[in-house]
């Protein structure tokens, strides 16, 4: 007998769902059966492949990258949302509303280039705990979705992130943690500039949104980088909603998956009332859009890779 | 003694650096080796893998679809510069200018669903015809390159097209004529948006550009869908010299192709002057940065496949 290729996932509805779809696909012959290029999965980021709460971990890296930027910014320790970030004051932080945390994001993700950027993203996801856990956030990925993704790639899928997060953010770790390459991920971005420095050729990262990955924003997304409809969409929030409505309307076999966030003791538990990783519409419709519905607590035997 | 895998190419100075280029970063333990996986290679598609003159094919496809769409606008019989397009009147047209081109390609691009734009195109180019060669245009590739490609992708490389034509223009028969699969073409965009119809979803084409890829715009999207520098770059006007730039300045052996219309007999000859492909900078530019001068003349045995 083969060795089982999701060890981390119990017996029961959600792995035999996930399994039957990739037998069906694969087999040649079938009535389902998919050729291997058109065997495209995306899978969204936060919340799904590794953890969100308490705080999205590239929001962590904002505030850390204000910290650190802080001593060139005396203005800041008396200007908002800045000063709210250096004081550790949440509520001040809270009070500055969407316009503070597009201030505090453009701060810490624009104004160097994008060679430079992917090295200070580097340097921090080696060094950053969670506040949890006390563990690097590249250790914080769920261990069955690793198993998923790998278990997909062997059996010919190419898969993709598509996630709300900054695409320039994930891309520099994105191999080493779940094998997919840098053109692979999708993400939220700012505009670039293409600009000569001392004769050489540089991207300047410019404080401006280009795209926003997430909602409405995926299947754009989706169309536009990869030029075609996945047959298997994973996410766990309500912005994965229009993902997962766009890939399982597609002709053929179609899998949509939502990762329920129900384990309080091993991770975190929450749904229709978090502020982070919302899931309230998504799971309200799952049920009659045939989406597997994964639970944390019951599907998975662990959460994390082991240390 | 293997076959030669370049057998349209001339022996010759173009041949040689592109032969010992592929042969240097694949040659395990050697000084330029490059990992696969680092072995990105991107190509211009307009006068570098297909044909350009007397006209970009896709405006050839938006004039056509003008005259298509004519009956329901029944007021582009007296406004321009759709008047100009139903009554073959080329002066007209030009005199309407920019404004008058992006009118165009939007009334001929947009307002249908990405997947009945597909649909469209891949009717349109199984039907039109090049004016002076009188072949499908995609019969209109230049067999060289389609060599290159595949003895690049033997090789390990990934090949992308990185087009100032339309991406969605390119998608429905780059994998069938190129080899290159939708996720791996890079292009021009209009802005799409997610709508629901009769409780499907789908994705419209709005009259409204997204990204223009095009000069400083090849390495912004480079970096946006790829995440990484190529290592080989392949273009034919001043359009592909950022494109160019951008990829030979990184660090590593590098290989940056120009190729030169020099061949009035078996295609056309234009570069200084050329309203079309016009390829002065680059050019002036080629011997200092040691990228390789493609003469189609010279270099080439072939221009275009067999019929």
């Amino acid at each position: 007998m083969a060795a089982d290729p999701l060890p981390s996932w119990n017996e029961g509805a959600a792995k035999s769902a996930i399994v039957d779809f990739v037998t069906a696909v694969t087999a040649e012959g079938g009535a389902d059966f998919v050729p291997t290029e058109a065997r495209i999965a995306t899978f969204d980021n936060d919340g799904t492949l590794w953890i969100e709460q308490p705080l999205y971990i590239q929001f962590a890296f904002a505030l850390d990258r204000v910290k650190a930027l802080a001593p060139q910014h005396p203005e800041w320790a008396t200007t908002q949302p800045f000063k709210a970030v250096l004081d550790n004051d949440l509520s001040a932080l809270l009070a500055s509303g969407q316009e503070g945390l597009v201030e505090i994001m453009m701060a810490s993700h624009a104004g160097n280039t994008t060679d430079e950027f992917a090295a200070i993203v580097t340097e921090w996801i080696g060094k950053a705990r969670h506040p949890k856990f006390k563990r690097p956030y590249t250790e914080l990925v769920y261990q069955p979705m690793l198993e998923l993704i790998a278990f997909l790639r062997v059996n010919g899928f190419k898969t993709f992130i598509v996630s709300g997060g900054g695409i320039e953010f994930m891309r520099p770790w994105s191999q080493t943690i779940y094998g997919v390459p840098p053109e692979q991920v999708i993400g939220s971005s700012i505009k670039t500039k293409f600009d000569m420095r001392n004769g050489s050729p540089v991207l300047v990262r410019l404080p401006e949104i280009d795209f926003i990955d997430d909602k409405d924003g995926k299947p754009v997304a989706i169309q536009k980088f990869i030029g075609r409809r996945p047959i298997a969409a994973f996410g766990n929030s309500d912005g994965d909603l229009q993902m997962l409505q766009w890939t399982t309307a597609g002709s053929g076999r179609r899998l949509g998956v939502i990762v329920h966030h129900d384990d309080s003791e091993r991770e975190y538990a929450y749904d229709r009332q978090s502020k982070i990783g919302q899931l309230n519409t998504a799971l309200d419709d799952a049920s009659a859009q045939k989406w597997v519905v994964v639970s944390m607590k019951s599907d998975w035997s662990r959460i994390f890779p082991e240390k």
